[in-house]
């Protein structure tokens, strides 16, 4: 049973070697991790934005279930890639979970980056643009996405200090989805 | 002809003003654009945002095509709500058009918000957390869903005065959305 392994981890210093322990995580659970840099990509050739495009959309293909890592990436909210690929595998209704590694809340987050405030009852950021405030961890599109098609998005109850490598709450993804995809079967 | 008006303008404090303002473009060109906020939602309800989520993915479903505004919001890249959209649409194999007020590439938005360096040839932010580097406006799944699935990104020449209002840039791609969804029928 595959899982795609979708998230800006890719983009972390140490890439490939959080792949070989996510996707080891996987075996241990007996289900097969999709990680989108074991996609083979000459990096060197004009289109190789586009082989990677399309590397990971054969992998989503491929897959029954996605782990969505939205923890918060240059900025408040999820990375957008990992949003698309999220609203992908929502819409071919496969199973969908998914972690942040920071459980605050969406509002509280956008107050790490700008003041906030609060007209005719609704949160504003410092440029009067109105902030999601549901008591949701991010965008509520990701966030029901996961309650309605798979499992509840997955937090620590606390920050860990290392958000990028600390694979606690993606385990629970991981065995969510193995348990889930057992009764599929 | 329905298309999906996708964006984070919903959060703008003129939002239902904006809306209107698309929704009146759209029915110029002869298309009917379908706005989230014209879903009715009662936002005192405890479960107002699976209201939301619900009323998006159905005037999705309604929906032939949707036009994603990817303006970076609260950070250098698009909304991750929007980047949802786009994903679930393109994995429905609807036409799929976008545009971003903002025409610089990525990365250099990125400097906008950290210090940029360059290590083994790539570049990387003050994290230490490498910056996709091929010359796109936003991330690869987003901008190459739009080259596959309907037309590549729309973005001005340059970045308007009042990046959240102009719609110049809206306009082309409704334009081209009527244009394609007459050539389907």
């Amino acid at each position: 049973m595959k899982i795609y392994l979708a998230g800006p981890d890719v983009f972390l210093p140490d890439a490939v070697e959080i792949g070989r322990r996510k996707v080891a995580i996987c075996a241990r659970h007996g289900v097969t991790g999709l990680y989108p840099l074991d996609n083979e990509v000459d990096l060197k050739t004009s289109d190789a934005s586009l082989q990677i495009f399309r590397g990971n959309e054969a992998m989503m293909e491929e897959a029954s279930a996605i782990i969505a890592n939205l923890t918060p990436f240059r900025g408040p909210g999820a990375d957008a890639g990992t949003a698309y690929e999220l609203g992908h595998m929502a819409a071919r209704k496969k199973l969908c979970l998914g972690y942040s590694n920071d459980p605050a809340v969406y509002a509280d987050r956008v107050r790490r980056f700008t003041t906030v405030t609060s007209r005719d009852g609704r949160l504003i950021d410092a440029d009067g643009v109105m902030i999601e405030d549901f008591g949701l961890n991010d965008n509520l599109m990701m966030i029901h996405a996961l309650d309605l098609y798979g499992c509840p998005l997955v937090t620590p109850r606390q920050r860990p200090d290392d958000i990028w490598h600390d694979l606690t709450a993606f385990e629970m993804c991981v065995r969510a989805a193995a348990s889930r995809l057992v009764e599929r079967i």
